[in-house]
């Protein structure tokens, strides 16, 4: 049972052990097929599982946490000891089949590379994650683990994607686009406009040109890639916006009598309203490319987008993403 | 009068005359210090104008138009006649005091700097806009103009806006950021963390580090500093999240019959908070460093924004932009 858990770094994210210990209680509550291990510090995960007990659930400690803003480069050298290093080195060791943290992006990226190993004839790990879009969702790639990238690494990270697509959504042949400053031929970056080559002569690449920022939420393709630098100023700005539209109307509704009688009247409603358009849905970012399942957790996730990740963590395993993408890069 | 004029390029933006020629009629009537020049096709202008008369107001024909996926470099060889170029050119000989346009972006700056050249010291112009946060506005720049840029060009636009920050805004010692992917000094790819290191050491510029897409709207900084790739794709992904948080609360309130019924109740509510989050009132971006007042609009603008934009170029013209440039990079 056991080699097939999800090892989870309890003490990642912003809210540590508080949040992932119930969260991962309420999945494996939902999820019968899911067993799971719990990294970090066992006097607080212990008094946090209170009573709870699934045979499906372990703990393991770890004696120390990797900061949110710590050095990539040191965390790796230092934090031996660490819940996000101790849970990838299960997956090493074969004792786990996935790790899950909500921490440091680059410390995981790191730590997983070392330990793991990447995929061969793959460049390059890359962040893939699930965008909402008017007609479903849309996997960009890369959300953050590359800044500088080159042509040929932008083609892979299309590979990658399109091997998790086909497994996960099941589609023979997804749509792939490179998202750019402009649909014109003449727009791009070099690294953009060479990638764009490079996708076209592809021979099993369902490619379809360029898209702007604005398609991204359109459903416009099935695969948006662009450089780990783009991808997280796109996805930053996008959650910057949306946070600044929600204020907006809060402070709107708050100043006016008027607003607020009739907001409350309508509470219900906008409360569905924001469940259906709620990003919580698609935490959970893969870090493919490794020789393991690694997902990452937005930091600031609550309980329930904590699920989501883990429910992401489930699929890659259940549609052995490792295994597909060792076929691919054969 | 008419060397303090505007020139307009009345054929430009989705919407072409239809909707620049009434936005200059309303905000003429609205600004009495202002005069303009529609150049565009004769037969149109008048048409629209109807019996509409200012002194303040003149037509120039011109027979062409740029298409808003044309190749700048075609557009600038082979569109002598066209309203862009007759415009700038308008300016080039000091019969406009500005140029104000909704076309292609491309080639309003590559015809922009073949008239009217560069301010002696700028190595590349840089597309400066505000964009809206919650105390306020920030200036953003490069909006699009630079897809390839080095750390040197970064600094240089973080200069170009603090002048245009100072004039208008009348703040000594405005505050620039740089976009990145993280506030941690390691964060960031390579020009950007080059720019960095230049605009610590610069003694006139009042840096305070990186900010992260989601604090764009947050009002961290007066200036907020990338290249013209980034810029875009921030842009367009926040004008892409906006329109899909809007569409997605529509589909919403249109599926239900209570939401239906509270909706309508609620419309002027609507109606007052989309009129504060309205995004038409950023309208109009400066292409700064060129030898003359080049405004850009938004080529989806309406009447309402269009008349932004035109607010935007008077400010420039009234702050005398180009002479301050001259003088910061002398």
């Amino acid at each position: 049972m056991a080699s097939k858990a999800i090892a989870i770094d309890a003490m990642s994210g912003d809210f540590g052990p508080r949040v992932i210990v119930p969260a991962t209680l309420a999945y494996l509550e939902k999820h019968p097929d899911c067993s799971a291990v719990l990294v970090g510090d066992q006097a607080q995960i212990h008094s946090l599982l209170g009573g709870s007990r699934f045979d499906r659930l372990t703990t393991v400690h770890a004696a120390e946490v990797i900061a949110m803003d710590e050095k990539p480069s040191v965390a790796l050298r230092s934090k031996k000891q660490s819940s996000m290093r101790v849970a990838l080195e299960m997956v090493q060791r074969g004792d786990a089949a996935a790790c899950l943290s909500a921490g440091n992006t680059g410390a995981l990226m790191a730590i997983g590379m070392h330990l793991l190993k990447m995929v061969e004839g793959v460049a390059r790990p890359a962040i893939c994650g699930a965008v909402p879009s008017l007609t479903g969702h849309s996997y960009l790639l890369d959300m953050g683990a590359n800044v500088d990238c080159e042509a040929e690494h932008l083609l892979q990270f299309a590979l990658m994607a399109q091997v998790l697509v086909q497994a996960v959504e099941n589609k023979a042949a997804p749509t792939v686009t490179l998202l750019n400053n402009g649909e014109e031929e003449i727009k791009g970056n070099s690294q953009v406009k060479r990638a764009a080559e490079l996708l076209t002569e592809h021979p099993a690449v369902n490619y379809r040109g360029y898209i702007e920022g604005h398609k991204i939420y359109q459903g416009a393709a099935d695969i948006i890639v662009c450089d780990g630098f783009v991808g997280n100023i796109a996805l930053k700005a996008s959650e910057g916006v949306a946070s600044y539209i929600l204020e907006r109307i809060r402070r709107e509704i708050k100043a006016d009598p008027i607003s607020r009688f009739l907001a409350w009247f309508a509470l219900p409603e906008f409360r569905r309203i924001k469940s259906k358009i709620d990003p919580r849905r698609f935490n959970g970012a893969s870090l493919l490319g490794l020789n393991g399942v690694v997902v990452k957790s937005h930091g600031h996730a609550d309980e329930e987008a904590f699920q989501h990740a883990l429910h992401h963590t489930q699929q890659m395993l259940q549609v052995d993403i490792v295994q597909q993408l060792q076929a691919q890069f054969q």
